[in-house]
């Protein structure tokens, strides 16, 4: 394993704004007006000249695919209205949003800027017919997974059949992290479903790849997400209530299930949390609430194991604990996470700590956890080829 | 405009490998060939263990639309055998390469890696039918141009018509330009052409876009490009001669070319290049040889003006002055540029750093710039809604 205690970042970085669209279907939007809504809500948030703005980066998986868009993050600072500042687009498939985070980090950690715009955006409704499964299977080995037919949802009903086989984990234990995820979205005005289910509407709901069903797997969204980020000596010349960054992680496994040794763990969430806690000189038990991926209800429970909120094998304890509900000892996806908020691919990873900065301000109404100090992001690309993790705190 | 003297990278960083495909039609290739190939190469040339890699940089710019896959960065660990290091796709179009070199430097920069991968692939001959014209137009504005039919032969023959009209530039001072690289081509093992062409072939080539005709335009290539980097402390740990980034430089503009003032400029060559030379303490003056993004013919002599290589309107009479051949006062493209080494559109800004790491350390054989102490490599995405500007040296 790297020694991280060598590779420390050269300056702190901060988050003075934050911006996000509602998560849905927008049929009336495309993918630059969801980017300048959440960049123009993002700036005012700031109270900051966008002539400040020095740089940008911005996640989106598929433009090309889904709306014949490459080149994002130059139309994210055209629309925006802030060229000629330097604009790069990340991307790993659902991750690609905390990728334009942690490229802005390091932009600023570096000291190459002090300034920088950060969006994530994915307008996915506007493809072809129904070709969205498609354009989302180029997140996995196209040559060896998803030229032989395999989807996202038969994915991860390999690693939920595995973890059920090995664990004993239950059908309703898997059932219970959306029926969660729903009650806290019935409670965030930006969710794609602002409604609660229940198990039984789970568990009754159509087979998509056996055991998943319809309601393990989170929806097909529009949306886009935004930062504003400073260097942290900077950060209250701009705001009373600056959120710091105290690790930005990141680690990756073949893109292929086929080629890992097991499938019940993600090893990439293991290898970056590592990174991340060692960066925070932080362990899982410092963390008071965490966005964790829940692109289907198993990697919700998988998350939980891999990041050591619950030992091997009892993530499905935990879920039946209630400990991950909004005022357990770690809430987990307190926004409604992809299933209920939405999951706008790009945009995911920049949403979810748009939902860490409100908690950690106290801003975040009636999904509020209380004390909360320190929070996690975990964001996956693909079935875990890329895991991203960034820790932030309203402490310095 | 910023100011870049308070905005100083915390590290300098140096190249200490390269490694690059063939450039040229690989039908027997695949995208994670390819990338594996470069990035083996580059590897063996830095003769560094591939488990000292902490970090992985990777740009692409359409995998999603030429072969269904995108997560490229991903892909590109996993065919390296580097997982579970962390991996990074950047995208900005025919940037795209040149945005992972400037990741990479920023990773190193901001003290969090020390020893980082960077590549660029583009596998663009498998792409169904002749959509390969239609994949590129993703980065420009597709909803203002590529919509209404727009392609980049269009394009570029709009800013070729424009400063036909303003400056008297003639069509035979284009053709120059083409005929010089090809020249240089013929002395580059991994060109996609080798072989010279004449200024009565590129006159009488077929008509692509009036003015711009067959041998204006760079091809459609596969092929992939690598650098291993280091932070500059370690850098002769790893080998004698290692090549240092003196300035990491990038601006924006206007993803469309109607919503611009100016047409006969790229203005984010101006804005790069000032970050450039103020980085870099250096000016045109400075610079002994330069990899230009000759996509056609008219951009080469407009990165001439823009760059400061010659006065506005006068790029026409730096070609015919042959001052840009390689025995010239400021060679330009002396690999062959995109014209004839080729153009994967992902590979390309991290190829153009190939090449001057080869001729600053004096390995260029039959194309060797003599005493080639400061080289500039000039990466345009789209039609100059993103230009990328680093500076080399073989001093630190």
């Amino acid at each position: 394993m790297i020694d991280y205690s060598k590779l420390k970042p050269a300056r702190d970085v901060a988050i003075i704004g934050i911006g996000s669209t509602i998560f849905g279907e927008h049929w009336d939007k495309s993918l630059r007006d969801l980017a300048g809504e959440a960049g123009s809500k993002a700036l005012h948030d700031a109270n900051i000249d966008p002539k400040e703005i020095q740089f940008l980066v911005g996640g989106n998986m598929s433009g090309g695919m889904f709306v014949g868009q490459e080149h994002g993050a130059g139309l994210f600072a055209d629309h925006l209205g802030i060229t000629p500042v330097g604009a790069i687009r990340t991307e790993a498939a659902c991750a690609s949003g905390s990728l334009a985070v942690r490229v802005g980090y390091m932009a600023i950690a570096s000291g190459m800027y002090d300034v920088v715009a950060v969006g994530g955006a994915e307008k996915m409704t506007d493809v072809y017919g129904d070709r969205a499964t498609s354009v989302l299977a180029g997140a996995m080995d196209q040559e060896n997974e998803a030229f032989h037919g395999l989807t996202f949802p038969g994915v991860y009903a390999f690693l939920a059949n595995r973890h059920m086989h090995d664990y004993g984990t239950t059908r309703e234990q898997l059932a219970l992290i959306p029926v969660k995820n729903h009650r806290n979205g019935a409670l965030n005005p930006i969710a794609h479903f602002q409604r609660k289910i229940t198990l039984d509407n789970v568990l009754n709901s159509p087979l998509v790849a056996d055991p998943l069903r319809l309601l393990d797997c989170s929806p097909i969204s529009d949306g886009a997400a935004s930062l504003i980020m400073v260097s942290a000596d900077k950060a209250k010349d701009y705001t009373n209530s600056p959120i710091y960054i105290k690790a930005s992680a990141q680690a990756s496994d073949s893109l292929a299930v086929h080629d890992r040794e097991n499938i019940t763990t993600l090893n990439a969430t293991l290898v970056a949390s590592k990174e991340a806690y060692a960066r925070a000189g932080l362990g899982p038990e410092d963390i008071d609430f965490a966005e964790v991926h829940d692109c289907f209800s198993i990697n919700e429970l998988i998350a939980y194991e891999d990041l050591g909120f619950a030992k091997k094998g009892e993530g499905g304890k935990l879920i039946e604990s209630g400990e991950t509900e909004i005022s357990g000892k770690i809430p987990v996806n307190t926004s409604g996470g992809l299933k209920a908020k939405g999951h706008p691919v790009g945009a995911t990873g920049v949403a979810q700590l748009v939902e860490l900065v409100e908690q950690l301000r106290g801003e975040a109404g009636k999904r509020q956890v209380e004390n909360a100090r320190v929070g996690l992001a975990h964001n996956v690309g693909g079935s875990g080829a890329t895991v991203v993790i960034h820790i932030l705190s309203n402490e310095r």
